[in-house]
């Protein structure tokens, strides 16, 4: 764009997300944490980003913490709200890939259709779905929050896994088991997933 | 947080702001400009960026071009709409800081209660208002976009300067003169102000 002054000419410059995953030394995509409250996402996805950290990468999570009463803290949990919720997330995701970061979102994001709209928000390769399998008993019985005890006595209604359905990823990206595997592990894994796929350089052994 | 599972214990890790300002050796913060439509808000976000990415710096605008059409997408004009739209917007460059990151936003954000409360929603000195001063005469005459014309025609209802006021920063920390000095004269006092600022270091010269 030029835009003339009275007697200066501005120029728009662009710096595009190839520049900066130059700089980085990394490409940028977002790696899609889903799977049932309690499966173990969150603390994954900041396992995965102290691992990306010391490999200089640049990263951020993204997860109930900041996002809920954050940006949407005006959503409660109708259907409609969390399919919002979802979109507003993708939106956000997108923006940080674009700023060239690894953005690692973390919600149960317990439904395939909004999920695939995240997928299709952004070029192929950039979502990269990651399902935190673990079995509801495994998740109801480390029950960090609570929450499973409030949702069983009909305190918290529609709660994934018992009053509203959880669909699972169909082909997802990458399958972590959760609820056997150690945290290393899992981390792991991700982490060989996204050398192989060229988004980090292989670590010298 | 320690999660138990049937033989593992996983800690939640975290890489905190401090980790990633040191990374990236700057601090981070949130640019925002703010002024009449035309004022070359968008420009001078992009030329800002462009010198600062030369620095080596870790930057993102946000403005209209990737925010109506996805975060905000739902959002009309009307006052609610464009307070909500501010809300995100406002909420979106606090994670930018999160990150690390200069974010940089340009919106018209005409009035002073929308972005005291973006200035509130973050830590003290993080919020840089950045009012981009150029005479109504001047934006109209640039009229890049043709919005003026649609304005005075009525085409356009609640058009900022003809139909909706505009509230000028009554204490901005930065005043620049987008419709007299050229764009580099501007970009080089908001990258001076960073200086002293201690966001980013010194050029040696």
């Amino acid at each position: 764009m030029i835009m003339k002054s009275s007697n200066v000419v501005w120029h728009q410059s662009t710096v595009t997300r190839q520049n900066r995953q130059e700089q980085n030394g990394h490409l940028s995509a977002i790696l899609w944490f889903t799977g049932l409250s309690g499966a173990g996402k969150s603390t994954l996805a900041h396992a995965v980003e102290d691992a990306l950290c010391k490999m200089n990468c640049r990263t951020f999570v993204i997860d109930g913490d900041n996002i809920r009463h954050g940006l949407c803290a005006d959503l409660g949990f109708s259907s409609e709200d969390r399919v919002e919720n979802i979109r507003r997330i993708g939106e956000v995701a997108k923006l940080f890939t674009e700023a060239g970061i690894i953005v690692l979102s973390a919600f149960i994001s317990p439904f395939r259709a909004d999920r695939d709209r995240v997928r299709e928000l952004v070029p192929e390769g950039d979502f990269i779905e990651i399902y935190c399998q673990a079995s509801l008993e495994v998740c109801e019985g480390r029950d960090v929050k609570g929450l499973y005890k409030k949702a069983r006595s009909g305190e918290i209604p529609n709660f994934t896994g018992i009053s509203s359905p959880y669909e699972s990823p169909e082909e997802p990206e990458i399958i972590v088991k959760t609820g056997e595997d150690s945290l290393e592990a899992c981390a792991q894994q991700v982490i060989e997933f996204l050398q192989v796929r060229g988004i980090v350089q292989p670590t010298s052994a």
